[in-house]
């Protein structure tokens, strides 16, 4: 069973983490872990703090030789503002913003000052989940299992057509500040970013995970816990800024009819995961029915919020004076959906990994391996 | 903590629960989820099955005169038609419906019948589940917290519009053969499901769960999974049929601006909870803010495709001779979307009951008032 | 991973219990259970009380055709005397036996009738670890894995030589009326127990679990909840009455010098577990180091003291009056150690399919079959 | 629900650790934390690494002015010798020592060399469980708990008498060098120890852990992982080289009578917890009875084995050769009890903490204290 716990405040010295139960004999591509970061902190649409950190990752344990041992993982990325923020003195804070935890979470712990909430809540905190998704990821594909997260909507503007061919789609995501694989999308996208920050707006939007080449049989229907459309759910839903999130097509299947719904099953052809005879047309479903994997690609579509932190005053109260108070905020950012789409991918890499885990079980990667392929073989006979 | 283990299959002689960690001192009415379990076999839609069974919970362990006494709680719903089955000679199963985990569930578990699949996941099951979240919204309403669930939309047709009395909420649901409670759009699903059963076809539609006088500050942001809304996710989504949630606007928030979206603070006036002098004058956040309640009412919206078991043929392959065939199934129900919205509110309170049971701890009620009751001071300081 | 709940009061109707990740197709006795379950309700020095009742064991689901389908076992034990108890009118009690946690309970709960305590915190309760329990050997089994558990000594009297024959010490287990493999021994315990009997005293005693042909590799060290030795600790000790037990040599351990308490290793020669070809020729270590097993037998002592219902009265207090108050018990057990040493090997045969099913997962028999096989085929290599 | 986890290795740049789910509003002294380090690698016969070292605790995060802010807790000790290892070429180990897990533990995860193994399972790790357990320490004294953790027994030699003064109890354990409060036999462990050393051997011991003033209630029987003692011996025994362990007086009553046994309640007189108006004169329960505390002192006794590495050559393997192999080892600690003893208190503390939190939640200090506070009042009137 893969665990982990995470650290760190946003104006603190570091983000920590630490990964418990990860297998042996993993190969670990700290380029790749630092690239994903800095793809979180990038997407049109970012201010000006990104600019400043660059994250990267410290490895204090875990590996021998960029190899893991079994041991728990442990986990730095250093604030690099850090040093310019230690000795300040801050006023305290008492006029939450709507929209964030300030509020409610001063509530909760009786703080006076609305920064000892701040400091935790931030956002900043999803460069670890990053981190440790990363890991995830690079144990995935040891297994060619392979995680997409790309942009759909900013705003009103959303993305016309897909590629089939995920290769293709995997460079046009690259390709786009806003991580859309859609060339004429992202240039509306940006255009209506660019709109929305001259009038001290923020603005939020939709992303999706995909993850093809899973096999069948990840998560189990038997009590409800297990079922892996609820861990995703459970780990999608726990991003900042996440407050829909739907797999396959759930929410306009609410509205037809199951003959139009349920994806039909199909005998040998082109069985695109190489793994089952049987195949689907289709994949309204996303790749999962009743909480376990068909085999088909999983599909997740998340709906992001616009950040609460904008520039445009919005009614609040002072907990200080308890008057109603309009409060305008620094700049910061517009739009911060292209990162929060790389936080996505990051977040289910993690439960289909450990969903993987569970079925496939053994201490160090070979083991998994030889386990891994004695099920493929059984499927052969299916 | 709570929890719970169920079990049980839909042809077996029961289905089971265990409570584990609930407090002493709660009287339970026995009556309420028996009227629970009724609903959940309710709603137009149903096929005959339902009719057949009446389910009624048994209480073997955990009460002393109908007061809980701090340990584990034993249920039991028999399986009325049990007798008729359990010496019955069954065919094995071989051809998986699409849209159902009969298919994933046997390549998970090796099985060559798929009734080893089938007999768990049935949405019979839900029914336990509707039991042990009963006993949460009985705990809850010491604490004058109310959960309410109630439909919104079945196939193309939706609710028009809504009271904002409470009350007369609660008694439109009652009301309504479907548990919306508009009367008129109570009608038009009701005739739509008419239509789509003599077409042979089964549908889906839209639920809410909405919990007004919830008390600011359940749930946390400062670790993942003990965020409200991560957890309400993972409970939400794992209801069989559920494939799309959203909390408080997540769907539309997410094509707005900032400004149209966070729910400005104000001070004193009308504050509906009773708890805090603070309020909003929209909720399109659904009580929930950075994963921790705010004093509003919490509000899921739960998407929910048509069942699988469908009367018209769809393509499907057989596991026994490796080919695809068409199959047409037994008649059974066309639409259980009230039933649904039985069991996401008996979900949503089990999640809610064990957030409130972290903050105000206590092993017996009234340790827990008394917590509880101290906590209010306190806020009414602020 | 397994995990259970169980549930039920020493006079309600029934104990009940779930099993929940319990792997698929493996065929259950319920003979078997049936024996654990009389064995635990045996070994002289018995009440009456055991005499009624004569426990067996209902399944309610996870089983077809006595074969495991990887749902929820739900089991039932039910109290034969409910009958005879549920109508009468009980006293409160408010008088606490010290060594029992009537008086704790109570406290910690707000009880003012100890009656809500005693009935969930009888012994009575370890029935349903023991049919738990026997799942997991059953499962074990399959593996060619057995848990012996033995008493050793009660009271002052002790055993005196063991056989070195797994086979011969079984049988002499099963003929001894205190479930002792040493003839003797087992009749100077009888007389003792007769005689504490005849003073209105109870006695404790001392038990052990031998698990030999344990695979090397159950368990971590690289954190400390995954540990074995802790696990074992853990559940060993939870059983009511155990108040100390050691791994191995664990107590004289402490005694000695490093040099004296080791376990050398040899290579070839007679390896008893034919998994590996190394081997110890002592095991003071009990066959775990380090919190993982080394392939020599686990072994683990168990201290368990007199049970606290004694004919002989003690000091105690009334909750009722405030006041002191000297209280003689009805007649119930003198000694229940050979019962306890039942429940020691079911709790230590749970802890150990857990530590293998983690290590070799699988969602069905085969499936881990193969697994297993995989891994000692490398250890072959060694 | 208090939870961590820790990471690093021996010869790492630093060990880690992250605690989730502290209060917030809690000062904490980093002088103390920093003794209990110091003392962890202190004790009369230890070698010559703990002289290079000197631990001292850095913390990332969780903490705004010295005080818990209820997020989670970031913990850093760097290994002060790791400029010096981190470029050094280390040849592969092949030859495990008897006693410790690098046997087990290689062939667990397949390791070739066994410094994959060793350097996590080094004892080394308990600075970072000691430097948690320091943090549960500070909260419980808010509370007016006290941990006292001594050495009673070393090799042969053991203590004579005990003051049955707390205070004087706490100022003799610091002023042994082997953390014993008994003068004269600290001088005959110290011989003992000088004499083991000098033939190139290794000793053991007893320590014991002892827990004054803990409020009743802790812990419950209701469910197995719930009751203290479980829970208590699960952390005591994870402690590297601990294998045995007892609560009270629990070896010694396994042979004694019931009437013997149980410590006998008496009303008002000098109780002295200052909860209760009930109190013992005898303690041999050690504090807990059917999991739960009963108000007296928690009482808790380790028996520790002699370390592995040891000067003497004991028989073994080579994993390269797999031949046998007699070798020596680099001169290390000679006893570690003491050391032990300290990491005794603080995993104890842990546990102690957490189910104080169950039973008093809360989020801040402030608020656990009137939780507290009604509790103690509400005993009162027991």
């Amino acid at each position: 069973m893969l665990r982990f716990l995470d650290a760190g405040e946003s104006h603190g010295p570091s983000l920590s983490g630490i990964i418990e139960g990860f297998p042996a004999g993993v190969n670990i591509n700290i380029e790749e872990i630092n690239n994903d970061l800095r793809r979180r902190q990038g997407g049109y649409g970012r201010g000006k703090r990104m600019k400043i950190e660059s994250d990267s990752i410290d490895i204090l344990s875990g590996l021998i030789n960029e190899k893991t041992i079994g041991s728990p993982i442990s986990l730095v990325i250093k604030n690099k503002d850090w040093e310019n923020w230690k000795d300040k003195k801050i006023r305290p804070q008492t006029i939450p913003r709507p929209g964030h935890v300030d509020y409610a979470g001063s509530i909760k712990y009786g703080f006076q000052d609305l920064r000892n909430t701040l400091e935790r809540s931030s956002a900043r905190n999803t460069a670890m989940r990053v981190a440790i998704g990363s890991f995830a990821k690079q144990l995935l594909r040891e297994f060619n299992i392979k995680i997409f997260s790309y942009v759909t909507g900013i705003g009103s503007k959303s993305i016309k057509k897909y590629s089939d061919n995920n290769e293709q789609i995997e460079s046009m995501i690259y390709d786009s500040p806003v991580y859309c694989p859609d060339k004429i999308a992202s240039v509306e996208m940006c255009k209506e970013i660019e709109v929305a920050g001259e009038e001290g707006d923020t603005l939020g939007g939709v992303f999706e995970v995909f993850v093809p080449y899973v096999p069948p049989g990840l998560g189990s229907y038997v009590f409800w816990d297990r079922r892996l459309d609820s861990r995703l759910a459970s780990s999608i839903m726990s991003i900042p800024g996440v407050k829909a999130l739907e797999i396959g097509d759930g929410i306009k299947s609410a509205k037809k009819r199951g003959s139009a719904v349920h994806d039909e099953i199909f005998s040998e052809g082109n069985s695109k995961n190489n793994i089952l005879q049987y195949y689907r047309k289709t994949n309204r479903a996303g790749g999962i029915e009743g909480g376990v994997t068909n085999g088909e690609p999983i599909v997740i579509k998340v709906y992001f919020k616009p950040i609460p932190t904008l520039l445009n005053p919005l009614n609040s109260i002072d907990f200080a004076t308890k008057k109603e108070i309009r409060a305008g905020y620094q700049r910061s950012d517009i739009c911060v959906v292209p990162a929060a789409s790389i936080v996505g991918g990051s977040v289910a890499a993690w439960e289909i990994a450990n969903a993987f885990l569970e079925k496939f079980s053994g201490d160090y990667l070979l083991e998994i391996k030889e386990n891994y392929k004695n099920y493929k073989k059984r499927l052969q006979k299916l």
